[in-house]
């Protein structure tokens, strides 16, 4: 099953709104086939196993797959009745469909038709690999996660706004994986104004852009001098600048002009309308939106329960100082138990710095 | 060499002020004979594995052992001498010895009578297990350690003092752990005041006392009332309170009465003079002292650089409340260089919770 996420995570980040699945057909204690789902579209990993083996599998065959098989007849036809079709006689799955209407009624089928059946082999490691099919599918709305990188008293910044760098390169190079894992990541306008980041994925030498996102309500990131490389360099289409409705329509007229797409939202109480944004980009089939969050936009969206998960990245560092940059404070936190917490927690240890993720709890 | 250390942490807390050191005797790929120090006087691992033996090695045997043997003829031998004699031909090291004036002496005698030897093989768990003796026989003091539990922002405690728990079970479990391996443990005066807590550490169905510090420079766990666990219970007489030397009298004899005892400590600008206890607990060949922090003596000790070494167990909340107790914050931290660092870093992950440890740089 090792194996098998180690396939499925070969098409890391294309294959959204679908999940990553990975397929592997051992006979005799030997793989003979492999597959994995390559794209939305595309044959499911089930379907792609089959076809590597080319004939008909050894009466000990047996089927390893990250995800339940598919019931039901999509694009590509219902991967159950593929694998009673070809005669395999054993099936051993990881993650059981998330989807609560579909989920158990692939190995309910496998097992009707007397195949021997196991589930929940690596269960949770094939569940983690989905964390964007899995919100999709059941919330039926964006999985929108924020990266923040802390100290250990967690400050993202001295008093004077210095950040570069938090933490260290191992953690910076795990950014560009988690960049390359969600179909879009979004900034504030700070951000853009301080940083002037081109937010793509840089890795092994490929670059990759997402589709970009600006909270800039106001436009402000408009306002005058050279254009951010957000809104000029060779992937300025696939920039969308969130702003108010009642944004200065110039600054309106001057983003269109630079080829940057607009989207603008209803206000909610003077910020811009979260649930809007969600609405539209599930219009839009953006499955997940990785926020790289600057502290106001940290606070915002923390305090107020807006993401769905968080990606924090702790150094191992004290700023000690009150007027170094941090998750707000305005709240009245009596108990521990009043806490924010993050369930479904995972961990990495990158060099120095560790990876502390999980969903947002409301 | 992962075998090895196991071994050696069977003797986990119990070798003071020696260091845990494990051995193995492999002849023909098969563990035929092993060891391990278990106390300071007792014979050294290298010695237990030949002992085992009990014969004389086979001509491909190969010691393994977690820490370059000894050079020099202490209560119990040079162990570079022993093995010369018992004719093994091929030694693997895991840390070299910490002690500059020793360091590598052990492995040039042992390869100058003809031996084989690698070295550096699991270096940094091998060097990891004695992180007290490393300190105690380099620097000649005592490895005075802070244990801090903390949300994602720094915050030990609600605004009320709230903390019980911050961290969950795996993590309190570890700390059982931690207690077991230092000589020492020290709490505030506000901790014994507000939790009254034991201090030993309880594992496996066992009770161990350390050495038990009260840090309460006037004495006002001897306010009045009943007298705390740690000056009451079967333990009390490892327990010492310091104080001041101006500290009250009468406050003094109550301490001494209950059958406590006192070390008074000459004042730094008020508080006790961490130096002088560090000289004191070096006097008492106490080689490390694991202070288990709260809000305010936790600033103290980081702020100042009192100590050498940090746990920190981190849960995945946040308290986001200024309010809320942490980490004092009185510093300016101009840059992110500026932090206080934590070097050589190690992460347990314990469930939902990670300990992050490693030495506070200064």
């Amino acid at each position: 099953m090792a194996q098998a996420i180690r396939l499925a995570r070969r098409a890391w980040g294309q294959t959204h709104p679908n999940p990553m699945v990975g397929a592997l057909i051992v006979e005799n204690g030997e793989v003979v086939a492999a597959g994995w789902h390559r794209a939305a579209g595309q044959p499911h990993a089930e379907i792609e196993a089959l076809t590597a083996l080319g004939r008909a599998p050894a009466t000990d065959a047996t089927l390893y797959v990250t995800l339940e098989p598919c019931s039901t007849c999509g694009r590509t036809g219902a991967c159950t009745q593929a694998i009673i079709d070809a005669g395999i006689r054993r099936v051993v799955v990881g993650a059981v469909d998330p989807n609560p209407a579909h989920a158990g009624r692939g190995l309910a089928m496998l097992s009707q038709a007397g195949i021997e059946v196991t589930q929940g082999v690596l269960e949770d490691a094939c569940t983690d690999l989905n964390l964007i099919f899995n919100h999709w599918i059941t919330a039926a709305t964006p999985l929108l996660a924020a990266k923040l990188a802390m100290t250990l008293d967690g400050k993202f910044a001295a008093a004077s706004g210095h950040s570069q760098w938090v933490t260290g390169q191992a953690a910076r190079r795990d950014v560009m994986h988690w960049r390359r894992y969600f179909p879009a990541i979004a900034v504030g306008a700070n951000t853009v104004l301080q940083d002037d980041p081109s937010l793509t994925s840089r890795m092994d030498g490929e670059v990759f852009c997402p589709q970009r996102f600006v909270f800039d309500r106001l436009l402000k990131t408009l306002h005058s001098g050279p254009l951010p490389k957000l809104y000029a360099d060779e992937f300025k289409a696939k920039t969308v600048i969130l702003c108010l409705e009642t944004a200065d329509p110039q600054r309106k007229a001057a983003a269109l002009k630079a080829g940057v797409q607009i989207w603008e939202l209803p206000a909610d109480r003077g910020h811009l309308d979260w649930a809007a944004f969600r609405r539209r980009c599930a219009e839009e089939a953006i499955c997940g939106v990785y926020i790289e969050a600057g502290p106001a936009l940290a606070t915002e969206v923390i305090e107020s329960g807006k993401v769905d998960y968080l990606f924090i990245y702790q150094a191992p560092k004290f700023m000690a100082d009150a007027a170094a940059r941090g998750i707000g404070s305005d709240r009245r936190t009596a108990t521990m138990a009043d806490a924010f917490q993050l369930g479904n927690v995972h961990h990495s240890i990158l060099a120095e710095d560790v990876l502390i993720r999980g969903k947002l709890l409301k």
